[in-house]
């Protein structure tokens, strides 16, 4: 593989934003819906089209298309993308995701929000960066924590349970927010915005490259009870700045989520 | 009083956004919260200048150094920084709020969020703009509606009560939002980005500038029950997008909260 691929990366993630600010702008014929879903295979096709060049025999896994081609050497792990609700809504929250692993393991990510012109990237032990300045977790205690939470959206079911964790958290920290791109809200805690983040069901094309980008930046994330993330299922997502917050966290949703309540794809 | 001074005041609020910006690029010296403070009043003092010159005679309800002035024909309602723990955070979702009342009626507001360049104003029987273009609130029903709330920030106490809301409303709509700037959450809604939004405690100068501006955007707000909203006290707030809209969420409301929990300013 060539170096210093992440700015080849960064340049290919940027030139794929051209397709949402195309769309964004333009006059909406037939219905916004419609135009995501194009706007989301589009940026999909082109990623994989240009990343499979840059990375020859490279493997994939996207969110749209059941597009998951997993067990090589090297895999991209994509979302065109994240925080969709907000893109259709024009709240200017929404984020393309890219991350690259070598045997398992993300060695690469670029979450990139082009309505706020916020470029987030990180290379495994070399930092991370926005609009390629060092960026850094913030050094709050845990009663002056900022908590990002999101209630699973897409499974209801299971919003009491995050519900009980946001009660238990939100007596003791600042404050929450639930500002709706996950990715987004993880490179927030990296770049020293945020201080502790929940959400109980999260694609690996979710938090893949934010997950690098948080650790790199100082800050530290798990799946339940303190275990590795998985990239193969959908997964629990427990984010801090810092280990004792992570514990402190991780303590407060184990005791409510004791395990995983749903199994694989469900 | 002088004609077309909505222009007026949408000029002296983006120069007292300039106070804001200085303080936010320059390298931070004695701490955030101390610049918090100290731009919160200087904002404040520079607009209370500018508008009681604009408007002579006229009286003042402001949210900083217990400036409240009320009982004359004309009075200011401010709050220098709305979100101001995103300001600290640099979360770029705060805003500077002037609404002006005739005999109690709110006859022109403005709310800025000079972070993301958004201007929104309104005039009583003349419509919103965001940026000078025409804005209004969406179509979209119930069940496809975005909620905006928060859980009582500064009294936890009523948290509780905020989360029953927050869960009884999640069930049937389409997802939830914190932004934690209530003044520009208003205003999404009335430029369509979201549809239903509650609080249980606001203060007049939260909601003064916003609500006129939903309200002219096609959007509806009112207090518990229906009622109207004072200006005098603290006060439970609920806005959205249709009078359909509003009635479901109110009666959610008046459901889990019968009545107002606290007392005039307790």
């Amino acid at each position: 593989m060539k170096e210093n691929i992440l700015q080849d990366i960064i340049s290919i993630v940027r030139e794929s934003s051209l397709i949402l600010k195309q769309n964004y702008d333009v006059t909406i014929k037939g219905g916004f819906a419609n135009i995501v879903t194009s706007a989301d295979v589009s940026i999909q096709n082109f990623l994989y089209e240009k990343l499979s060049k840059l990375v020859p025999g490279s493997g994939f896994i996207c969110e749209e298309e059941n597009v998951y081609d997993p067990g090589h050497e090297y895999e991209w792990i994509i979302d065109p993308i994240d925080g969709t609700t907000n893109f259709v809504r024009q709240l200017r929250e929404s984020s393309i995701c890219v991350a690259l692993a070598h045997n398992g393991e993300v060695i690469m990510g670029v979450v990139y929000n082009p309505f706020k012109e916020m470029m987030f990237s990180a290379e495994l032990g070399k930092g991370s960066f926005l609009n390629g300045e060092p960026i850094h977790v913030s050094d709050r205690v845990y009663e002056n924590s900022l908590y990002f939470t999101a209630l699973c959206l897409y499974r209801k079911q299971y919003a009491p349970l995050c519900m009980n964790v946001l009660k238990e958290v939100y007596q003791d920290v600042c404050d929450f927010r639930r500002f709706a791109s996950c990715a987004l809200e993880i490179c927030y805690l990296a770049m020293g915005c945020g201080e502790l983040l929940f959400e109980i069901r999260l694609l690996p094309w979710d938090f893949a490259a934010a997950a690098l980008i948080l650790r790199e930046a100082g800050g530290c994330c798990c799946s339940l009870h303190g275990g590795k993330l998985q990239y193969e299922t959908p997964t629990p997502f427990i984010g801090a700045n810092s280990k004792e917050n992570l514990e402190k966290l991780s303590a407060i949703v184990s005791k409510n989520i004791p395990e995983v309540p749903y199994k694989n794809f469900e």
